[in-house]
């Protein structure tokens, strides 16, 4: 067992190095419905921000986990848990907001694809958020996990570091901005998934910055380096398609869900979060297109500056080499030579030289190689 | 925060010049509806037409916004806004016409996909129209959306720029040439939809010539500067493809369509024009496919060439070194070196080299490289 | 205007040397429903064959438009028409036969995917004839209208030149062979479309040959034109993929037609032809798919024969290079060079020298250079 | 015509030696219906073979064409074609049996792609045998077409040639082996279209042994002849994957046939015959992209030869071309050159080109080139 | 025949050394339903481990085959059968479950497509498990198979080896962990095909940390052996899919089945089954799209370094090559040559001599070269 468990140790640390290969499952071979963290510990503490609203108020500090495992009539609960690492503060808090078990597993486990599920008192949906390092070219993902009580008022969110993603939202909550106030619980996870797809676009942005570097450098200089750069832009660009594709059909389902207690109100931004999803998808697309287009280009001029290594070592060697065998023939010793001691036997050499260096430089002149 | 906005602006700057790499989303993380406008300024005033028309007259001057808020039974209504930068106008007439903030804020956020959208009280479109630049070898989109009230006869077109495009259309109105003074304002979304598309054929033909050029030259020269065209070529071609695509499926939900008040009259225009798309499409692939050929051309001309090279190359070494070796032969200065006494050494040797030198070129002529 | 004008023209000149780049539509930007003809002139002078035949009776000769503008009830009536340029004879034609204006738009825009639209009266579909040119590598496109009363027994075919395609149909038709003469309208377009689907078979026939042709060209010379050839195929095959899988699904909606008056008996010869179709583009498939990997081949082709000149210009280089190294260090004039006084001095170098040279030629035989 | 013909003849020619370009259909041009036989002629003389069986006894011998055109209740007959240039022959049956004329036509017509047709007594299908010939790398495809009448127990096969497959079938109904006589004729036709799909296993197996040869002979030698097997066994995996593909349609079509009168017993064991198209159809797949992997890997092995090629040209030239250099120096015969006179002039030289070579040795190691 | 055989045996040899080429059918000729294993014999003897269990209690030793035949109410049977070359074995529980011969066939064939069949009684399955060599880049498929009769609470599992992998869900059985002993046979499966899909994590773990391996030395050396490992990496990864994507849809199947009797409690984790074989698929997708990444970085590392080879060859043959032919004018021989008499030429020479060589150095810098 040990020694099975050193092969998996190196494995999540190569694989940790591979952006979108997602961590080793520790949870593989247990049984079914086992609650194990599958992640990296990424902060020393896992926290709980808690808040309730209504159009009216907004309670945002001082409220523990069973003070709002009640629900209220017409008041909102958001639970914002970051940090998975604590499995015993999530088992809590699925005992006290009646989550199923294997929604539980779900949240732990966060090699998932981004999914939505649906359920009789409401929905549960996983997606991505991203982290651009564009000195390292590696994209970090983090796994969201966003679970609704609809009836009852419950959003419990659950992240696996201390991000400030979702502050945005809670300060618009806090200051009644928009009117995210005056909706339920579907239009608060609505939010929290549009900020985070919002968030893609300031990542390609970036990664479109970074694709210029890279189109600008192949065309200069073709170095080494670009094409380590090309390789790992590919495997990021695929990572995020991998990921958003199926984030798109998670939405669609959203809007197409009927038992989640999903309003016709927050169906309509969920078709404009679908469609943002998709733009990324296209952005994602056209990115992979263009690195490809580029990994051409980048070989093409290679084979480019080939042919013009080569041609500067064919026009030098083609010169010298037959001038050099001439004049190796006068700096033979034999007794009978007798143009050795014609009298302008030198100026001759040098004039038949002269001309076979001219007419080879016609020559490549002639096939464009000058 | 201005650490992060001096990032989006370099982004900016970047994807600008990537063509199709839609500018980045201003409204990132902003609250879901609030209007913001995406694109850079193009022109420096906003511009609206307006005109009013039925079968019998047309009126196209003299008209202020406020006149034509209020419908007018069987009179058609067209108000042409140019340039999206004054946010301030967009929100007026929006709020004139009765238009839907979301859709005011997809009229503003001028990366946006083709789409159809029906209401109850009409729909709602957007499209690209495109310049295609032969010398930088760019297209530059523009987006143009289309709001329809066909219950009332309102029809609300929004572009970036002050474009000549819808001109013709106007033109054709004024003069009541063709049946479009006698139709709706579903017909009049087509035919403003329809001048969109047919500008794609001017475009594509212009692109087809440049492909023709780029041909040309890789089969006459493979330069280096062939190869970036190239690269442009297919992403410029790739961004086609991206926005005709949706494009196609918008009409398509348009001609479905069976709240949006199309007349089926229009509809079959529309067919008309769906099928226009698809041949835009079509076009759009067939270039992308010979662009792909195209750049296999490049490289195995490149190998080819470098073959030649490489041949001139070994058939001069090949000929020179062996011949320069036997006259160093002769240049050794040993004491005891019997050919150098020979009367006839010095013709021997040069017959030997002649020898050698024919059975070089033979050789070289049987494979083919003489 | 002008300036655009001309700039079109370039567009033409050059795409008409691209085919399957359909040339420009003419009629881009004038509005819906206006007759141009967008096509080359082909032919001086426009043609029309008219004949009138049932079971027992074929009248061939003699016959004007404006005796066949009448249904006759039990009688076919086949209108062939060579030449579009003549506009004002399509447009008379049209007025003729109650042809709508849309359909002769089509008919008359000879840049249309293969299709098939149904109406009340009948039907209307638009297929492709091609004549390939092997010396050139060109296929040449000619669009063939076929539209089709299946009520009053109205066949009117609409063809760009002068082409002995369906004169085979219409000498089956006077001599009565096979069942054509008992059967309606509806047959004959099938018998019409038929005949020009097999007509693809005898251009695959030919394009085989070449692609064979392709194939031992480079196989045993990989010269600069078969590049060209290559790419050349590619771009024809495509060209008749993109069309014939258009016309495999109008000739299967033409089988599913419920309105058009399309006969069960036709129905199962459409099925025969749909089959064909398909062949066809099976055919064309794997044509594609051979040439792709020709083009592969000849890449391959390329890089081995580099290999071997490389290995020739290696073998004599490395052999030489260090025997001329040898000699020259006894041409140096020093005064001290205790070898060149030597008895055997010279002797030994050449025993040194020959060594060195079949040390080298046994490791390049290990090598398998040799 | 007659030069149309010589055309036609070279195109025959030319594509019987690409395999799966089907041989160019004689048929066309001609009507539809016109019987014409389009393969070669592969044996002399068309050969019959009858046998009629039920439970109880089997005749084998002695039987004509017509004593079976009559059905017998409870008796199954089954006539096997060998042979189709009798095209009277095939006539002939195809009168006896009332076999449809469009059959008739698709049976001698060896271009199909392999299909199932029902019709209100029974059924149609067409499939392909193949040859796999290891040394010229061609499978030789040939048609096979089964004809059944699941009323009155008729099963008519027709072949191309004289082929040992069948056989099997017949000498297991003969000993009455498995339940294949207690089953009616739907049953027979799939022992017989089982016995062909099982011989493609055989086929694959075949292919998979040259496939593993290519292997090692590309990471052994990566000789020009490898480059033209690889060629052709893309072509002919391309072939078979574009023959089982249909195939797996037509089982498919035949399992949830209505009409066409077969049994539920039978079509549980279609099912397993469509399982085993579909594994060979996977097969197919995994030896295309084995083999595009191979190819690929051929392409490295020749660059990566070119590299080491290339390696040992560099270090040669760049080790003596300096040295040559420096003993050309001293090889000038300038009247004032203090260093030849110099006592130890020449020992130094020495030294200092065995200093240039060592520490060029020295350079190629750091880079890995030795 | 024999000589077929030993045709055979070559293909089976040839095979077994190419992963996922399943062995040859050695049922291929043979009457459907006849019982053939086609696999290798992996262990001497098969072994049977049988157990009875339910809530409360656990047999596990001390049952014969002959004890468990029948079924009691209530309690579940689960027959583990390890090595099926022993044909009769497999015969005897077939007949004592009463297991379909079709469905043995299928067991005993251990080159099957991962399936889901259900039957009126219950269902059965096929799936594969892999062990992976890291040192030779080798997976090794085995064939599972698990025949469930729900109704009687039989689960009859076969392995072609004996392998450690069910024994994890044999002491859960036997310790009562989880809810697996309160639950019914179609549970018992899920455990049984759960613990075999999450064995696939570990694999791909494995085949994770070879990627990085192969990524690593990609960049570090482009040595040979590299090569060769992309190649197999790449067919690996090609098999896994090829496997993977049937499973999945056979896992669909089984939650949709209405037949089988699999409860709703089961089907939940088996939807949880699903997500993990679809997170398996989309891993080795990822893999793929890497590994073929890393090949088109090997390419251009290739291709890289030969420039790098070329540029330090023409450097430094463009700088002595002209030098060399320098000092061989002024070591011919003729009688007239001023320069060599010149009292200070040697210096001049020399400083000619090196101008050009900074000159060159000069060029080579502005070029990148150096």
């Amino acid at each position: 067992m040990s020694k099975k468990k050193s092969v998996r140790g190196m494995a999540r640390k190569a694989l940790t190095s591979i952006p979108f290969v997602q961590t080793p499952r520790k949870n593989t071979g247990l049984p079914p419905g086992t609650l194990v963290f599958t992640g990296n510990k990424k902060i020393e503490e896992a926290k709980v921000s808690i808040c309730r609203y209504n159009a009216e108020k907004f309670v945002g500090e001082g409220l523990t986990l069973s003070d709002v495992y009640g629900a209220e009539a017409g008041i909102i609960t958001w639970v914002d848990v970051r940090g998975l690492h604590e499995v015993e503060l999530v088992e809590e808090i699925g005992r006290g907001f009646h989550i199923h078990p294997l929604i539980l597993e779900d949240i732990l486990d966060v090699s998932q694809r981004p999914k939505f599920e649906e359920y009789k008192e409401g929905y549960f949906c996983i997606l991505r958020d991203y982290q651009f390092d564009p000195g390292k070219l590696e994209i970090r993902p983090e796994q969201v996990a966003i679970y609704v009580n609809t009836g009852q008022g419950f959003v419990v969110s659950f992240q696996e570091a201390e991000s400030d993603l979702l502050k945005d939202v809670r300060s618009r909550l806090e200051m009644g901005k928009g009117k995210i106030r005056m909706r339920g619980a579907d239009y608060l996870s609505y939010a929290l998934m549009d900020r985070i797809v919002d968030n893609y676009f300031f990542l390609l942005d970036d990664m479109g910055v970074k694709l210029e570097d890279i189109e600008n450098e192949v065309l200069a200089s073709a170095s080494s380096a670009i094409r380590k750069d090309i390789h790992k832009m590919k495997r990021e660009l695929h990572g995020m398609r991998r990921s958003i594709s199926p984030l798109r059909e998670a939405i669609n389902m959203m809007i197409k869900s009927e038992v989640a207690g999903i309003t016709s109100t927050t169906a309509i931004y969920l078709r404009d979060l679908y469609d943002h999803t998709v733009q990324a998808l296209d952005l994602t697309e056209t990115f992979r297109e263009n690195i490809n287009s580029l990994n051409d280009l980048y070989l093409s001029e290679l084979s480019f500056r080939m042919n013009k290594v080569m041609q500067v070592l064919t026009i030098v060697a083609t010169i010298f080499i037959p001038l050099t065998f001439i004049v190796g023939v006068y700096g033979m010793n034999f007794d009978h030579m007798p143009e050795l001691h014609w009298r302008y036997g030198y100026p001759v050499v040098w004039t038949i030289m002269m001309g076979c260096a001219i007419l080879m430089l016609f020559y490549f002149r002639r096939r464009d190689w000058l």
